[in-house]
């Protein structure tokens, strides 16, 4: 087992959302590049660290975790830091959002970037889901906007929580991907202020440049994204 | 903001799951039925509660819980049972399946449910949607056979845990739902015994017994499903 942290990373993948965590709690890690063009991620010796075959993976001193949502919510609580304790009055209010993420505005992204995955080879179903799940996307974004206007402490708060780190990546993503037949048209930051708000206040944090450097991200990733130039491996 | 819980609910829907929960951990709670055939969950004052309209909600004397992951997480951490603590070095695999059932399987399985909240109203979309969501179910059905067969203490052991009440439902809307044109050919618990020898052990616990009163279920409700015949509303 592994006596620091050890991620398994592809540049600009779901990994970026851990790196972020990672920085922003100023602990140290060690980086794995998992080689996407090569499906190193469907390897044996990667599915024996994650079973599903899925970025990211983060080794820690108490054995491998997997999942987005699951790796953030133990760091934080780990490191009592970027996420309201499970004492607190906001607990539940955190969670509900956090799993509400991680359930459905995160696959309902995937769905757009990977339709093959879920309907298979058929072009014409790819359209119909990609085509709905953006306006689905769009209405999960309206919540989370109107959630963020009620002004809890652990969403597009002054300080950065997990939460956070976890969205500001999905926007990126939705102008970017899928490309480029599909476009990002339906897709305007400006319609959700507060979400745009809290992404032009991470960009000024350390952990983001971090991220930069690390991935190849050009300087304002999450309000006007381009696609990466990593010093390693690929996105795709 | 209510003293004790109170499960707005429709039978043999999500929030079983939750109820489940409830009558494990001892804790005294009311019932609100929502009318799903009169679109109760769409309506302004449940969407005050749940503004992404899906059922269960619970309320707690800390406020309005919703997402059926983080309402488990959040009563398991609050009454100290049915999950790892935080501080326990199972924590970390415990949260990485939980958010894996919610955000993989759980989804998984609305999708073979509700075709057409993904790729609209195209019937041959809705066909390739189902077919191949039922092939990614049984995989992920695969991996959860195996991670039961390693023996952790917080899935499919002796005492129940927050993900084997979750899981259990489950397993049992499979067998039910999409029908009848659907239909359950490709589902056999059979293939997953570890699975299936907890939703039998998980049949004789009393908080089945109380969710079989409550929601009109038959007597083996997770290993020979029949459809609910429940005192009031209705499951669709």
């Amino acid at each position: 087992m592994t006596k620091t942290y050890r991620l398994h990373y592809a540049p600009d993948n779901a990994s970026l959302i851990i790196r972020l965590a990672l920085e922003e709690l100023g602990l140290p890690y060690t980086c794995v590049l998992v080689d996407r063009a090569g499906a190193a991620h469907k390897s044996p010796a990667y599915l024996a660290l994650n079973p599903n075959g899925l970025i990211p993976v983060l080794e820690t001193p108490e054995g491998v975790m997997f999942e987005t949502g699951a790796i953030l919510l133990w760091l934080a609580d780990r490191h009592g830091r970027l996420a309201p304790p499970v004492d607190s009055p906001e607990r539940g209010d955190f969670l509900k959002w956090l799993f509400f993420v991680a359930n459905t505005l995160h696959p309902a992204l995937r769905m757009t970037f990977y339709p093959a995955q879920y309907v298979g080879d058929e072009p014409g179903a790819h359209l119909a889901l990609r085509r709905h799940m953006q306006v689905e996307i769009a209405r999960h974004l309206d919540a989370l906007n109107r959630l963020a206007a009620s002004g809890p402490a652990y969403f597009c708060a002054s300080k950065a929580s997990v939460l956070d780190l976890y969205l500001a990546p999905l926007l990126r993503w939705m102008v970017l991907y899928p490309a480029p037949e599909g476009g990002a048209g339906w897709f305007s930051l400006a319609r959700w202020p507060h979400l745009r708000d809290m992404a032009i206040r991470l960009e000024q944090s350390p952990c983001v440049a971090a991220a930069i450097r690390a991935e190849g991200l050009n300087t304002a990733p999450f309000t006007a994204p381009e696609y990466a130039n990593p010093p390693e491996g690929s996105a795709t």
